[in-house]
């Protein structure tokens, strides 16, 4: 309690320093004034003296009530479209959740391929690719859905924390997790903050990425990443048991006591192919991302595999609302009043002469392993994207190469820690891998695949034509 | 279940047909179309298939599927200062209802002077008047404050349903209901719907309620509903027993068993008085009904005494947020596409000729005694308030008489059943009032009301200079 006052004055502090500084040559006091706001904001999110929803429902209050955005301005991100974007995505997840339609996915791919422990792992991934575009929440994926099924089955191998747990437990723990991190950056809606990413591009580069590019883009290094991480964590990890024909019996077990596919599941299941026909072809169908996850959510109310009661106890959605949307409305007027584009400005004139791959390589390195000191990857991206991509092509870096590298790098930097995101202490707490081995395995995982997106996704980007 | 798909048949049916009905003279394609989606919206709000929560949704998506709005458009309400007045005001609702603050005014007051049947009456009259223009949810303050005082003061008095019902039991519960029925009219805080009334009579009439005008508006008619109602029930409907020396050692002991004062509720307080100070000089200050509401708010979560989590928890904010957030964006869209225009050319030039005073006079009656109709407040005045307002106003009713008396109208009509609003259903679920008397007294009250706020409203409001 003493140290949430002291965190919380802190961050007053901080905001009000920068408030009080002398307004640099060239910008508006309301752009230098939302600043400040902005930056108090963001070391609150990451000291958090209070829950990041009631910092940011102050934020904007704040701004209101000294007249820096009008209320209407303060308020505008709540009906920004990235913002229902997410919101019908977290209400689309729990529809998935809540039918059991995404632990029925990965029961059934491991009763046909599940007979090593190797496959066990791949097909724990592939579970977790498969279901990733629907569940922007990839703590909703971890936690509700694929966690649960790999907790169960270590049990099933009477392998639990303690002495057992690296007969099969440790490995499978370690491959749920880094293949969560991948999936995350492989689909804007298949983590929270991605939506957030597009916007903040096209905020700060005035560039479109597109749900279609992003899965596109993603789809080359995304693949390798999810065929060479598993394998790698079973030679640098390797668990004990490595046949396990048991595991398709246990999965076939399972199934059978879900018995026949439910309508529910069936609907939800139409749902799914059908957004995922109408997110890929947007550019041709000129339908908006958030239009097809609110189709996807009205039809699920309308068949009432969704209810509308499990609409409003769908906390994610309304924390996510509020924080985000309070974010959204400061960032976008931050760039509005003039700030972003002074700031790039200035620090394009500060790095002339440097050659743009070096600043390049040295910025997503500095992103990347900045993650040691964040706990949330939304937070990660709010505090750092803006600007890292701003200076990148400032510094001459081809925009799309700048934008997509850093958007990767925003969910890749959760390999690092037990607590990088909220999969993490999921996965971390349920006591198969100490937190030496998972920091010695995230960093080596994280250079494996900062060599796979950067390198090889570069030259795939370059092939497509984005740079 | 068979029920609800007719009802959603029925209401798509009604789209439908005026979806493709042929575009009257001198209005935009895109406003019918508006206006079909509309229609049914509403039509659903009545008959319910779905909660009206999903309707809204699925109207909006609708609408930017369709290409009749842009998505941001469509998602424009939820950005509306109206609705943030609306959500901050169930989060300081909460605050009051969560420390107990409610509870103990009530208990005060009773100890004070709750020493006749009569004088209990307007006690708890009196104390929902003091919380009401903190808790927009009528609902809520009903529910969660003075009910259950009423209710146990009741068994307090040995009064039960059945047999001892009548001796002080019927008597508190009509009156604390139509109690509240006139509260909710007094503040444009005091009823979810009054700050959507504001916003409908700014589209429509394009004219401003303050929140300060509309409480001065309401103060005289208010007063001397408070004073009449509560006599008129007690001749009426008198109890059995007169004196209640009992209540006040009741209420002492109550507050004995709460304590001293938390530091919570004394915040609450000094929130409460601030938040009122600040509402009421907004002429004087500038700031905007939403910025104080969103204000109150962030103290409360600075001061922890409303956590993140109770916000997350405030269902009732999530849902009016919601459909009244969609429901903005259409009305609003409604208006600025051109159909609010063209409808009130269209009405004014058919009754042209018709006295103003007595087409206004048929309206206010038809207005009110409408709500036999309907179950919700909110959803008769989203059906009705905009074309009633501007009917009278084509009529030459003056402005300000014609939106403030459909504005009360809109809160007095609560008085006719028992299933007027979701206050209704609480007191008369108690089981102390049969519905044949309750009608009756609804009936009989109704009329009071008409001719206080009508009658006497009226010519303060001249005094006030608003007509």
């Amino acid at each position: 309690m003493k140290g949430n006052i002291a965190k919380g004055l802190g961050v007053l502090a901080v905001g009000v320093i920068i408030w009080f500084m002398p307004v640099p040559v060239g910008l508006k006091p309301a752009a230098w004034k939302l600043f400040a706001v902005f930056m108090a904001t963001i070391l609150g999110f990451i000291l958090q003296p209070l829950p990041i929803g009631a910092i940011a429902f102050i934020s904007i209050t704040f701004t209101a009530l000294t007249g820096v955005l009008k209320p209407a301005e303060a308020l505008s991100g709540f009906g920004d479209t990235t913002i229902w974007l997410i919101v019908s995505a977290f209400l689309f997840a729990k529809g998935f959740i809540k039918t059991g339609l995404g632990r029925r996915i990965a029961y059934l791919l491991i009763r046909k391929m599940g007979d090593s422990t190797l496959k066990l792992g791949y097909t724990i991934v592939l579970s977790d690719l498969i279901i990733s575009p629907a569940t922007p929440s990839n703590a909703a994926r971890a936690g509700g859905i694929i966690f649960p099924i790999v907790r169960s089955l270590a049990s099933a191998f009477d392998s639990e924390p303690g002495p057992s747990a690296r007969r099969v437990g440790s490995f499978l723990m370690q491959t749920g997790y880094q293949g969560n991190t991948i999936t995350s950056a492989m689909f804007m809606t298949a983590m929270a903050g991605n939506p957030l990413i597009s916007l903040l591009a096209a905020q700060a580069l005035n560039i479109q990425i597109t749900w279609g590019q992003w899965a596109l883009a993603a789809s080359v290094p995304g693949v390798l990443s999810l065929l060479v991480v598993p394998y790698f964590i079973y030679k640098a990890y390797p668990p004990e048991l490595k046949k396990t024909p048991e595991a398709k019996a246990f999965a076939a077990g399972e199934l059978e006591k879900m018995g026949a596919m439910s309508l529910g599941e069936k609907i939800v299941a139409g749902i799914f192919i059908g957004a995922l026909a109408l997110w890929s072809t947007s550019q041709y169908t000129n339908l908006n991302a958030t239009v097809v996850a609110m189709l996807a959510v009205s039809v699920m109310l309308g068949t009432r595999v969704l209810e509308w009661k499990d609409v409003l106890e769908e906390k994610g959605a309304w924390d996510t609302l509020v924080w985000m949307g309070a974010l959204v409305g400061l960032a976008g007027y931050l760039s509005k009043l003039g700030f972003i584009p002074w700031f790039s400005k200035a620090v394009g004139a500060s790095i002339a002469g440097v050659p743009w791959f070096q600043a390049f390589v040295v910025l997503l390195v500095i992103y990347m392993y900045a993650h040691y000191g964040f706990a949330s990857l939304t937070a990660h991206i709010t505090a750092m994207y803006s600007a890292f991509v701003t200076v990148a092509v400032a510094a001459g870096a081809p925009v799309y190469l700048a934008a997509l590298a850093l958007a990767f790098m925003s969910n890749l930097c959760m390999s690092l820690t037990h607590y990088a995101a909220a999969p993490a202490p999921i996965y971390f707490g349920a006591g198969y891998v100490d937190q030496g081995t998972w920091w010695k395995l995230g960093f080596m995982v994280s250079v494996i695949n900062i060599v796979i997106w950067v390198g090889v996704g570069s030259l795939w980007w370059k092939a497509l034509g984005l740079w």
